[in-house]
């Protein structure tokens, strides 16, 4: 234990920094892990949230990774109007039967006064405008007018856009009515093509999932009856929380010709006959953000992956009296430069000195609670000895470990890596722990009961059973809120026997509760 | 000139790319390059465009420029609501009366079928939304959550989004009833923090247009009428286009109290005191997409500065068979490698083969309508003599320079300083030489008629003259289509006579014609 280390606070009553705990109360630490890590809050405004820099620095880079993957598998980026006619809206039957009832209606361009004071709508609109929940009619209208001839596919867009739906029932980043994403639109000349890129959009939300969020997932088709209104396939990422239940973390859709359909997106082939598009859409959201704090937040609060901690490493200066102050932070100043030169993949290190005058546990459980990765703390006798004390978010709050000064800089993005790594091996021996094989209606019924009605949130898991797409299976499931959450892609064949039907099947399915 | 040289296809009829010219008709220009650089176009939605890839491509790189500046001197990003309740809408007086005339209105969130087929608006909400023009009143109310005590400001906060104003007569890039737009939100202690920020981002984005967008532009304070509804002082920075009119680029606000009072932003000062904080705003938007296009472009097109542009080099293989075409295009690869191993400023030359099947004066005038900064044509022969023929985007679309080709790599960064240095020197020579010091109504009202009805566009400029801030100004000028644009800020008292009003003072202003 260094000379100069201070305890944290909360640690010395033997208490965690959130209450309740997991095992306390879920739900409820989802939501004070948000708090005391400062990343958003509910606003006035129904259903929408505040993204504070804190979580919206971990959506920048989130975004920064993505929008360079995209942009290596040929995609570009555009922007799309915020407002759909009702019209569009309505072209598609599915489509608009999905969205229906959440959309946030325009239908009034300015304000007057109201008799009695105050303002009120006036100017009304001659067609109601929807607020976009997605933009595939929209962005079909366009493409339907860009494309004439073979020559002009395939069209691979993107999108970064906030979209409305106008949930009852919403969780900070879980579920808003407002919520920033990507959609991912593209039109093929060919069915092939388009399956392709599907399945393409999809392995890079995989790829990035586990190699960036550190979060393992698992590759999937959709059932039809949970597919996105007005699509052919649906395919998504499922991961496992903490709770054992499913968040859908990606979806890729192969929409075939039902929105080409439906706007027009027709061109001519080689042959020169009128043939009519094959598109795709694919998305992700802030979603992301919740499935990230409900993989890897413990009861100390956020911990947050090195690839998308807005600061990497933060450096706490330890003093009891100005002269020791400014030597160490000096000390400190000096340090930061030489992490700093390291590069963590295309990156610098990201390295924050905080100077704040403040009690020096406060400020450690400042950052415990923020999830940054690696904290650093430097006081008068690590000077003296040559060392500083390093600890680490992924391990106990007690845990450091004492590095040579002259090491550190050499150290720290294999340190940040180990880290990464860590986190993604966690993550996964939890799901593999918490995923069973199970063939019969009882046993699966069963699985998914509570055994402790203390603490009825902490069960469960996913279970791998054989399957048909019947809807008789959903209708069996509904009353103990189990879902179908994909059919793995990377499966072979096996034979099996539907537990819910009774008929014969060589799919199987992951079945779980779910966000 | 190169033994391979293709003779651009329009350029040997000796016509321009882009008809009308500038000169022939200005408005249908500036629309006509959009076109044909393929930048964006009007959607089905009223008012709103689709910026296309290009376009966004220009939109991204001044995002990341700018969001560094802003990094740079202490801000952080957020985001917040995209609906802004009626009732905090109307908190500022003067705010609402400047917006209430040109906003969407939600009124219902959800669809339910119409007697007689299709949809109609349903659930009604309780309160109307605004959809944000500008979020002072949204992110007040958080500022006023999150401010206890002294030690909680400043606050240096900014929004990267979409906002709506329902303009009636629009135009792309430059009035939409959509655009993008970034914009900071500062709460300060002291009156003197809060107008040192507001001139610190005026001054951040004067550096930007200068020498990111090669665009000159004088930096100065609004007159009293041409405020941001709520603040009290409005400064802006205001750019010459080609025709000489002004282009408001950029607006940097100090709010004083009065959203601060609006919102309740309140904290208890060092001294335990319960004080007001001070406020400021400021935002650039899609609109400079508009200003690079106007400041810029020629008849043959789009020129984008080399910082901005998605594209800075691209290189046009030319050969005339198979056995050709596979050299050449080898040769064109090991090229674009090396010249993207260059670093300009922060990052990698943006380099392009353009490897299309397709004639070659079509290509290479695909590129010069776009404005890409440098063309590189390489062909067997030039391959034989070692060199490659290069054309700048700035100079004569005939200019050519045969540079060797083991010498390129060495000098590409230097080709695009100077085309970006000399984008900006042209510029800043045009405004120089538009802008006319005189001191009488009689001398300013005919510097801004027409001599020439039927370019009635092409003439004026800017004027600098004596200016006092009283209505009657505005009143003299409103029916010539004047406008007091600034009074510069980088400039000493100087004693003169208001023209207008007869009234002594040592200010002088810029007047214009202006977007």
């Amino acid at each position: 234990m260094s000379a100069d280390q201070k305890q944290p606070q909360q640690q010395q009553k033997g208490k965690s920094a959130i209450s309740p705990t997991r095992s306390e109360d879920y739900a409820e630490w989802y939501q004070q892990v948000i708090k005391a890590a400062d990343m958003a809050e509910n606003s006035p405004v129904r259903g929408c949230m505040v993204i504070k820099p804190w979580g919206y620095g971990m959506w920048e880079n989130i975004q920064k990774t993505l929008d360079g993957m995209f942009k290596d598998t040929g995609h570009v980026n555009a922007y799309f109007p915020l407002f759909i006619p009702l019209s569009f809206f309505e072209k598609e039957a599915e489509h608009v039967d999905g969205f229906a009832k959440e959309c946030a209606v325009v239908t009034h361009h300015r304000l007057e006064p109201k008799p009695g004071g105050g303002l009120q709508p006036a100017g009304e609109l001659d067609e109601p405008l929807i607020v976009r929940p997605t933009s595939e009619t929209i962005i079909g209208a366009m493409f339907a007018k860009w494309t004439q001839s073979y020559r002009d596919l395939p069209i691979l867009i993107n999108q970064w856009a906030n979209v409305v739906r106008w949930e009852m029932r919403t969780r900070l980043f879980l579920r808003t009515a407002e919520f920033l994403w990507q959609e991912g639109h593209t039109a093929h000349a060919t069915e092939a093509e388009a399956r392709e890129e599907t399945r393409k959009m999809l392995d890079v939300y995989a790829t990035f999932a586990e190699d960036t969020m550190a979060m393992p997932v698992i590759k999937g088709e959709k059932c039809s009856w949970e597919r996105f209104p007005g699509a052919v396939d649906t395919y998504s990422i499922e991961a496992m929380m903490q709770d054992r239940k499913a968040l859908q973390a990606g979806t890729s859709h192969f929409l075939g010709q039902n929105f080409a359909k439906s706007s027009g997106i027709k061109y001519l082939s080689k042959e020169g006959k009128e043939e009519l598009a094959w598109t795709t859409s694919w998305g992700v959201s802030t979603r992301l953000i919740g499935a990230l704090i409900m993989t890897h937040a413990d009861d100390d609060g956020m911990v947050i992956p090195p690839k998308l901690a807005p600061k990497q490493v933060v450096l706490l200066p330890i003093y009891r009296n100005d002269a020791d102050r400014a030597r160490v932070l000096e000390h400190c100043q000096a340090l930061a430069k030489e992490l700093k030169e390291q590069r963590y993949g295309e990156e610098r290190v990201k390295v924050e000195v905080d100077d704040r005058d403040m009690q020096g546990g406060e400020k450690a459980w400042f950052h415990v609670k923020r999830g940054v990765p690696v904290r650093i703390e430097v006081g008068p006798r690590d000077m003296d000895s040559g060392v500083v004390s390093v600890m680490r978010r992924d391990k106990g709050v007690k845990e450091r470990e004492n590095i040579p000064r002259g090491e550190i800089a050499g150290r720290i993005v294999g340190i940040l890596s180990e880290m990464q790594q860590g986190l993604y091996d966690r993550a996964l021996a939890f799901q593999k722990q918490h995923t069973k094989e199970l063939t019969t209606k009882e046993e699966i019924l069963a699985h998914f009961t509570p055994k402790n009605a203390e603490k009825p949130e902490i069960h469960g898991g996913f279970v791998l059973a054989p399957f048909v797409d019947d809807k008789a299976v959903a209708d069996a499931l509904s009353e103990h809120k189990v879902t179908v959450r994909c059919v793995p892609i990377d499966q072979a064949p096996r034979p099996g026997v539907c537990p819910f039907t009774g008929k014969a099947t060589d799919k199987w399915a992951i079945y779980a509760k779910a966000y």
